[in-house]
């Protein structure tokens, strides 16, 4: 058989349905074997989105996801999404084309020639600090070790993507797969000794008077929602959420409190302020969710942090009472049973705190009911609203924070977003993913009319594949974001951000209808729920404008001293 | 004065009038002192633009391109555009904003940190090979160095891009700039002794019956074009240009012979193909312009490469008679010298036999009148019917290769494009980024229905900005070349070049009114004249629709038998 047919088949029996792809010249034999295996492709317009969609549909199905991209720019244009996958820790394989060896400076090895074949870049020394593992194809009996060896490391430990640049002469190449040799991975190192650390936690969460848990993407990922659940209905803990952890548990469940950190709410701020051990369980601790030297937590707080990547366990400035280097699965499994076998603390008072600093602190007021559409409102009724299996999907900027502040998850709904970056322009590829991920889910996705513009190319994506997603783009003059923190640094001295440069003055009906989209604007908040309702009954594509207040005011937890 | 200052006023030092970028917080101060500084930015839509108008801009003014983007996102969305300029060989500075030093990777330094701060990405060692100098600015104390480094590096031997972090704390600290250290280059060393060079290669060409010269993009960035000029004429030999060199001397000049190798004309195939001496001159001989091993060349040819950069000279599979390190200038002085004081050989029958094979091998005939429209005629009468100090400008496929056949430059006109790549999607970047760098000129740009789609959002960078630009969207039912691989390799199968993936469906006229842009169609090769007449005489831009033959013939020097 070929080899690309050899890939194409590898892939089938990973469980990849459907690969995000540009085909070109370069990949020309993969593109075939793709087309021929019965993988569905999903033809994006610029490559840089095909990993943002292979992310989203490996986060939402809990599995591989795949891309495969042409030689030399097609390669380079898909490193914004690589990029995002990286440290959004998605596991994606990218199958990238090449000239022929020998036509490659890879194989060549001459010090600084830029290029070679046409069209063609060494590919593999770009993506080696934004994946896990890269490679060129130098030999067809590697094809097997390759692959394995590339989806293990994708997978294993904290998930991520990898990389294959397979040269054209590789790709029609005929194998023989029974004589080719697997991978077989070495044996983790530097895992401690699980009892002993689950003893150390639990001792030091016994002792505690206001002990927190931190639920973040590794839970996820792990696989570990139901364990999560239990732990925290045993414990009697509170939990708050890394942005990516926010859809782990329904947020109605009496011990969940919502996301925490900077772009948090008002009261996660109050109960992370007052925790004395906190126990983060697969989140990375960004300063973004701790502020500037631990702002969020109290002086004394004791904090365990429990994460498999032990780079992460060792980022300066973050005094760590314990640090749990392990898988979460068996940490949490032990745990539990530790828990259940011994008596903890109990917390009732201090989950009665929370939940009156939940009560006290509301998010949205009656006096978020206004015109113009206060975007709090709107987010929180596209929350409220949503159904039991929609993923929600926010981009950068204000959309992006209100999300994380209003919306109610509740159990079988997902959220998907550029979690690590904020990313603008991410919303329609991840979007786009998550609905080839899920075509029996509905997508409610939310842009701004900044970020709108960055990856436009992809609405003909949608209205293509009719894909049962909804975008609601936030009309708020472009970039209100930037707004912000250029009145507060620079005198409002603006940059980029008025109609001088045209951020935010494109007219949303002519673009929704260019890219055969139907149009639906939402002006009024009083029509919020009538419009909403009658938008997510259609499963067609839909594009909502949503007019807001360009002088929108957002709640920054380490900002705002009104918490 | 702040830091971010004295890199806005160091680039104005260097010529640098205008800049593009997508503002945004972790480049705020930054921005900000641009702004200030009187630099006129321009906004990309996208950060992948950024670089490519960059790139136009400095080939079209012959000086430093610069861009500024943010952290994160920012910078990795860049890469697209600064491969492009590391191939095509651009000098530009790319400044990426960065969080604050202690949040970043680059200065925690622990092995395997994905990301740090937010958004943060340790941007240098992804951008390491594809620049030629990349560096984070760790002390305010070596931002002069550091600038003066990357600019010499830029613009000094083989030009190419050069990138600086600076992080947010750098960004805004109080400087000295007088007790700022200088960067002083060291002396280039393997430069060989060029009268011997030019000697050996003056008796090589004196001893010639076919002698040929081939111009590349190394006398352009050298400034040389009159010394071309000079040798040709001295020499009375035919010369014949890269796809970069197109644009040297008039194609009128009796010894010009238009564009040569795999994408070039009819009778270049079979001037290379009989040439016994040939002097390349700044031209990297790249695979698609001497065909698989040399195969545009007669067997016994001898060939003498000049060219400054040693890993070019190098490559294998390019049997080198004579290899020639040296800057161009000096050895082209003396060459020219050299050939003024003694005599050489009699050609003029040989030329006349390069004339006769231009006349019998046209590639616009009477037959190329026709409807659907011929987009061999129409690119000749674009190029016909341009003006002295137009900039023409080409994407990816079709119109790339039929450009390269039929345009016939004129002293003073410019030609812009992916030259190394032949990018999908970068007609409209370079487009802008040349009516930015030539305000007096008129830009004509084309681009295919295909790759119109992977920069969209910069349409209304062109609108926006009112640029003096045409942009020519080439209709002919998307990804024409990659119909014709797909038919010739894999028996019709096709994949994404069809409407069931939507490739080059979108309705052009709506397209244009979303993004502001008057939309005009050319329908019929009778109009053709008339039409572009006038809408040259115009100085707005304007969206044209050509609609052409959806099964075009290119015409492919190694491939097609009847050249």
């Amino acid at each position: 058989m070929r080899l690309c047919d050899y890939i194409a088949q590898f892939l089938v029996k990973q469980g990849v349905k459907d690969i995000f792809m540009l085909t070109g010249y370069g990949a020309m034999y993969m593109n075939d074997a793709i087309q021929q295996s019965g993988i569905k492709y999903y033809a994006t317009r610029n490559e840089a989105t095909a990993p943002m969609m292979a992310e989203a549909y490996a986060r939402v199905r809990q599995s591989l996801g795949a891309v495969c991209v042409t030689a030399g720019p097609g390669a380079t244009n898909a490193i914004p999404g690589l990029a995002e996958a990286f440290v959004d820790s998605a596991p994606i394989l990218v199958l990238s084309g090449q000239v022929e060896s020998r036509y490659t400076t890879h194989k060549i090895g001459i010090p600084g020639l830029r290029t070679f074949g046409s069209p063609e870049i060494n590919i593999v020394p770009i993506v080696q600090s934004l994946t896990k593992f890269a490679a060129v194809v130098e030999e067809p009996s590697q094809i097997r070790y390759l692959l394995e060896k590339a989806v293990y490391y994708a997978l294993s430990g904290r998930p991520g993507p990898v990389w294959l640049d397979v040269p054209l002469d590789m790709q029609q190449m005929e194998i023989d797969p029974s004589s080719l040799k697997g991978f077989v991975p070495t044996a983790e190192s530097n895992i401690g000794d699980i009892d002993k650390s689950v003893k150390q936690a639990f001792e030091m969460l016994s002792s505690a008077k206001k002990p927190l848990i931190i639920a973040g993407h590794g839970i996820r990922q792990a696989c570990l929602a139901s364990q999560l659940r239990s732990l925290v209905e045993t414990l009697k803990v509170p939990v708050i959420f890394s942005r990516f952890g926010q859809d782990l548990m329904p947020h109605s469940h009496p011990f969940v409190f919502g996301h925490g950190g900077g772009k948090g709410s008002r009261y996660c701020k109050a109960i992370m302020n007052q925790a004395d051990v906190v126990v983060s369980l697969g989140c990375r601790l960004a300063p973004q969710f701790t502020g500037h030297d631990f702002e969020a937590f109290a002086k004394d707080v004791k904090i365990i942090m429990v994460d498999i990547d032990p780079a992460e366990l060792e980022k300066p400035g973050i005094p760590l009472a314990l640090k749990i280097r392990a898988h979460l699965r068996p940490f949490m499994d032990a745990l539990l049973n530790e828990v259940k076998l011994q008596p903890s603390g109990n917390w009732e008072s201090w989950v009665n705190t929370c939940r009156e600093f939940k009560q006290k602190n509301p998010m949205v007021t009656v006096a978020s009911k206004r015109n113009p559409i206060d975007l709090y409102y709107f987010m929180y009724r596209l929350g409220e609203l949503s159904g039991k299996n929609h993923v929600l999907v926010t981009d950068a900027g204000s959309n992006y924070y209100v999300g994380g502040q209003v919306w109610n998850f509740e159990s079988g709904q997902r959220e998907i977003m550029s979690g690590t970056n904020a990313a603008m322009g991410t919303s329609i590829p991840l979007a786009i993913g998550a609905a080839v991920a899920a075509p029996d889910s509905q997508i409610l996705a939310v842009t701004g009319d900044g970020s709108l513009e960055l990856n436009i190319q992809e609405l003909k994506t949608i209205s293509h594949y009719k894909l049962n997603l909804k975008l609601f783009v936030i009309n708020n003059g472009g970039y209100a974001s930037m707004r912000k923190w250029q009145d507060t640094y620079f005198d409002g001295r603006r940059i980029d951000t008025e109609e001088s440069t045209g951020a935010g003055t494109l007219n949303l009906k002519q673009v929704a209808k260019a890219f055969d989209l139907e149009h639906v604007c939402i002006e009024r908040y009083e029509d919020i729920d009538v419009q909403l309702k009658k938008i997510m009954s259609d499963d067609r594509p839909l594009f909502v404008e949503v007019m807001t207040d360009n002088n929108q005011k957002i709640f920054e937890a380490f900002k705002d001293k009104d918490g």
